[in-house]
């Protein structure tokens, strides 16, 4: 197998993961390609949670054909039994020879084991390749297996002259509709979609995925210390059928406001709080414990600074909807940074657009 | 020939004509291509004011070639005699059979002439390819022609929440090193760079182009209307090696401060004041006169706001610094936009990264 040649095939498992990106959590979505005479027999990726990884679902689909074949996989592939058998032994039952391994997997239950379950098999394995297209693909699942916590994106949409809202407070719509509907799409894409009391009570949003077709719902969150939330927002009056939780502080459990947002579907979970702000480490602990793996914030700007100045900010998404507004509303007013010597600086930038807006992607870099 | 072929050569015909873009002036930056047996044979682009136009040079480097060969040139060949003999001569002259035009040049001096002369001549004459592309490589001509004003460019370097500079005012620098090359590569594109006094008095910039190599210089305009400029700014301490030129009430036209500035190489114009303010028409216009076709704005807001509610900013250059800074720093503090109904809208956006700074392109649209 020549360099190009392997580079292709990752290339297109990577590709082919892109299918279950926002479908498969709390499994990684991973891609397998299987290839034989040089020629793709079959490609994988993983099914809903529960349903076959990646490897399985390509391992099927070339049936006998898989014998002598290689294998290609984004993630090294699994070695103990969770809801499925390990991948490992299939990938050994199946007779393949040989198999590239994007990365190695970092969670402790595989970790290595993997690859020597193949090798000791016979298996000639060969891993690290496209390192880092895959870890950026997985950053999700990597925060969540190394940091022990979610990921945490902050989308924000934003004039092309930085404004949140023209100064009567005014902002729909920032962006146009194409951005709109790839701001419902992260929604889709994130385990959770977390907001603050204040935006439910100025902007009452819903914090659901709407769009056609069959996406997967987030769990969307309030932090809500002093549980203000109306019994009639939106929020809560589509939680029978819209994942939706509240955090408050412990002194709210036992209320009756509590019972009522219960019997309308909202679970409610307690943490601490100190002058009526939560630690926002406790919250993301919270949401690990829970198995989320990402978190989407779509919140105003004390509680984006707060994250940001906890340095839990893994990404931004800054979609600069083709306006131009002027004024003061500004997304990030108090964060505290006096001086261009202490910005905060990002790295990996990417863009694009979307209609006539422009879609930023950047990761903030804490520590240089 | 072919649709595609046409759109292959005439595609050809502009990314030659970028090498004259900044270096022609006030000529339009024109591209020739010529092609005979289906092989270019021949390329030109517009050489510095008062030598070869595109068309001139590629045919003299055809030389005998160009005979029953096929030219594609981005502007309708000139048909008077300016600083050059036309260029419709020369094309007849050379033999040229059948020529491809991307527009045909709205200039009072040609406007349908150029054509006409190759057809009475019994040249193949088509036009209309690849419009909208060379409508916009050549906006500033354009709109000089058309408008009867400069092409006005707004530059403006913001953090990615869209902070010109961090609380204490420090914002140096905003975006990269490479994005600052940019810049200078902006101001030698434009004939002129206008900046207003305060920015003078706050930042002392040269607003020359400094970057290795030769280029071509503009010339720096200050808006001040009190001749407030100091005799030891930068600014003026340059003016006698790069043209620099303060428009200031007439008031102060014949004071001792005026006489030094002149010494000092400073050109002196006068434009009627009102409330402490020029009417930006009258600035463009005087410009206009001066044959100045584009107009770079390196302005406070002020300035920049003024512009934009007198509908004379013709597109935006936004660099993006890969910085968050937070804080209350808005570009366009009093635009005047209340609400979002009324915000300014923007089409064409372009984007791209220059290291990891994104530049926007955005053309503001006054009437929808």
């Amino acid at each position: 197998m020549t360099d190009a040649q392997i580079k292709q095939y990752m290339q297109r498992a990577i590709k082919v993961a892109e299918k279950a990106r926002g479908k498969c959590s709390p499994n990684p979505f991973v891609g397998s390609v299987i290839v034989k005479n040089n020629q793709v027999i079959s490609e994988g990726w993983t099914l809903e949670y529960g349903s076959d990884h990646s490897e399985i679902q390509a391992l099927k689909k070339a049936g006998k054909k898989a014998k002598d074949a290689t294998l290609f996989v984004t993630l090294e592939p699994c070695s103990h039994y969770g809801k499925t058998p390990p991948c490992a032994q299939a990938i050994i039952d199946a007779g393949i020879k040989e198999v590239y391994i994007g990365i190695y997997d970092p969670n402790p239950l595989v970790k290595g084991k993997g690859i020597a379950m193949l090798k000791e098999a016979g298996i000639d394995v060969h891993y690290g390749f496209l390192e880092e297209k895959i870890r950026t693909q997985l950053e999700c699942y990597l925060c969540y297996i190394q940091k022990e916590r979610p990921f945490v994106t902050l989308k924000t949409a934003l004039t092309l002259d930085g404004k949140y809202a023209a100064e009567d407070g005014t902002a729909h719509w920032i962006t146009g509709k194409k951005a709109r509907e790839y701001a419902h799409q992260l929604r889709s894409e994130n385990d959770v979609v977390l907001t603050g009391i204040m935006t439910i009570l100025f902007d009452d949003p819903r914090l659901n995925v709407r769009l056609p077709g069959n996406y997967k719902q987030p769990l969307r969150v309030v932090l809500d210390p002093y549980l203000k939330i109306p019994v009639l927002s939106y929020f809560v009056s589509i939680s029978a059928k819209f994942p939706g939780m509240v955090i408050t502080s412990p002194d709210n459990l036992q209320t009756d406001k509590a019972d009522i947002l219960r019997q309308k579907g909202v679970k409610i979970e307690a943490l601490e709080t100190k002058d009526g702000h939560f630690n926002l480490h406790e919250v993301l602990n919270l949401l690990y414990k829970m198995n989320y793996y990402s978190v989407l914030l779509e919140t105003g700007s004390g509680i984006a600074e707060a994250f940001l100045k906890e340095e839990l900010i893994d990404k931004i998404i800054f979609i600069y909807g083709a306006k131009i507004l002027g004024g003061t509303k500004s997304p990030l007013p108090n964060l505290g940074i006096e001086s261009i010597y202490k910005a905060l600086y990002i790295w990996k930038t990417s863009c694009r657009k979307i209609e006539n807006d422009v879609v930023v992607t950047a990761y903030p870099v804490y520590h240089i």
